[in-house]
């Protein structure tokens, strides 16, 4: 079977691609704001009159249906591969954590394969995430694989950078996640501007300019070399003494929360940087390591959003490799 | 006149005493939420019938009423000192803020002075806060003239501290506030123990035991060595592995943010810490400052809750010495 369906279903995205296998090319895509966060409270408002498995299936079998009037394709019986927050305790099914260190092939996935049944026509094959001693991921473990398979300069070696509303900073040895880390860096962002006390001196704005640039840059600056707590109330001291104007505040407390997050890579000198970020997100960070004097590699925010794909391709390459009989009449 | 009446008028507090001026004793006490962003809310929504200065005054005319029904005294005609909010943007009146260096007896407060009206029968000292350059306070620079007033044993050097919401270091060189610093520790606490991800990994709860003391340390150790952005995520982690409780994790949160916070006072070598904290707080922050082995003095609590009394006497008696015109009459 050359293609399958690929599901990259977020804390608050979904994201479901049909897929050739052989060239990752993706066919069609279908996205919607059904996270994973979103089914389970449904789920358990209607009073879990079946169990979690059928009622995340009933949704995922009415998501397939749409995609495919859609698409005006038969996607009956394809497997179907899940990554990202569908293997959590509000996911489909709670998988245990793969432990470090955890190799980049894909080979050290831990994974849970469905046979099709009545509930469910398609194969499905549900990938966990990744635990360290004090942090876990679900989901940038697969597009960490997908970005080493499709990138060729890297030598195993590198601090792999995925910014988000809880940003991971993935450190890679020997084409192996040694170790990682998450910054809480959007959510902490999302809170500030909108419900502290800086709300009042903050306005998000599309406008781009020098002044807001300048913004930024001060923020990283001051962000990499202060503590936060203490910056973040220089935000309102730039409000009162119309040092910036509301819009450029808001610049200056995301430059504030990036430069903290990323001020620490420049003691990990040695180490090569690999910005991993989407579109939305890529120059804020990419900007950021330039002013912090960190040189990095800016992979394309193309591949970023197809990363997930990527890697999924890699881990069924490898389990195929591996353990052939599960997906004997499968694929 | 011996006695006066003292307000300490927070965003969200509202403290009236009457008082001895010699001896600073406080005969009587009335307490509300009534913080200056309730009236101001308030004010601004009654379409501003009545212009700020009066609808304050209004406010303030029935509090005081109320308090002389209370306590069964006549309080006609003494003078009202405010200090704290009352004087911001969202106040009786907006007064800039004094400069730095600021001296601690109190002669460099900036105030505005209101004589008795037929708006308010009370004189009304009412007293400004202090500007760094890229900070700001209302209040505790009225706590803290009173708390260099009442301690003997302060060299007129030192790193005061003021815990709260937004937590205050204040450093005083030669009697002289040479700089300050805020904290938004207080409001970050709430914020993240309520609004964020984290909220499903804490609960609070005033039950206290050796469980709940050794995860307040580690959260202090942990917050004084970590970023702070990642060391966040590991309350979720913590919870997600079983290794603290919900309370636990609470007290954890609480020391990740006082221990970031207090952190850097561990460079400050030579600088005497001073710990000017209520009660709430006071047993926390005496406990992180052992815990990072930063030698402080630890000043009463009872000390604190009147610290805004002892100031506002100390910067009575300043006006009175530097410019006695004012009170002509009304002292």
């Amino acid at each position: 079977m050359n293609t399958f369906l690929s599901c990259d279903w977020g804390t608050s995205s979904f994201r479901l691609r049909l897929v050739s296998r052989t060239g990752g090319h993706v066919l069609q895509e279908y996205t919607s704001p059904d996270g994973v966060q979103q089914i389970y409270n449904a789920y358990q408002q209607e009073l879990q009159s079946s169990d979690r498995e059928s009622y995340f299936f009933a949704f995922l079998n009415n998501k397939i249906s749409a995609f495919s009037m859609q698409t005006d394709i038969d996607l009956d019986g394809l497997l179907l591969v899940c990554s990202g927050m569908a293997s959590s305790s509000i996911g489909i099914k709670s998988l245990a954590y793969a432990g470090l260190p955890f190799s980049c092939s894909g080979r050290d996935v831990v994974f849970h394969f469905f046979k099709p049944s009545a509930n469910f026509g398609h194969p499905l094959l549900l990938v966990s995430g990744v635990r360290a001693e004090e942090d876990v991921m679900r989901g940038e473990e697969t597009q960490l694989i997908g970005v080493m398979a499709k990138i060729k300069d890297v030598k195993g070696n590198g601090m792999f950078i995925f910014p988000g509303t809880h940003s991971k900073h993935v450190a890679v040895q020997n084409q192996k996640i040694s170790n990682f880390q998450t910054f809480m860096t959007g959510e902490v962002y999302s809170l500030m501007s909108r419900a502290s006390i800086l709300s009042k001196s903050v306005s998000s704005s599309d406008s781009q300019g020098p002044e807001m640039e300048k913004a930024f840059e001060q923020g990283v600056a001051d962000g990499a070399e202060q503590n936060l707590l203490s910056a973040f109330f220089k935000v309102r001291a730039k409000d009162l003494f119309g040092k910036f104007n509301k819009f450029e505040n808001s610049q200056y407390l995301s430059g504030l929360l990036i430069g903290n997050e990323l001020g620490n890579l420049a003691d990990e000198s040695g180490n090569s940087v690999f910005l991993c970020s989407d579109a939305r997100l890529s120059g804020y960070y990419s900007k950021a390591l330039q002013i912090l004097d960190i040189p990095s590699t800016v992979l394309s925010p193309e591949l970023l959003r197809y990363a997930a794909v990527y890697g999924q391709i890699e881990i069924i390459n490898q389990i195929e490799m591996h353990e052939k009989d599960i997906f004997l009449g499968c694929l």
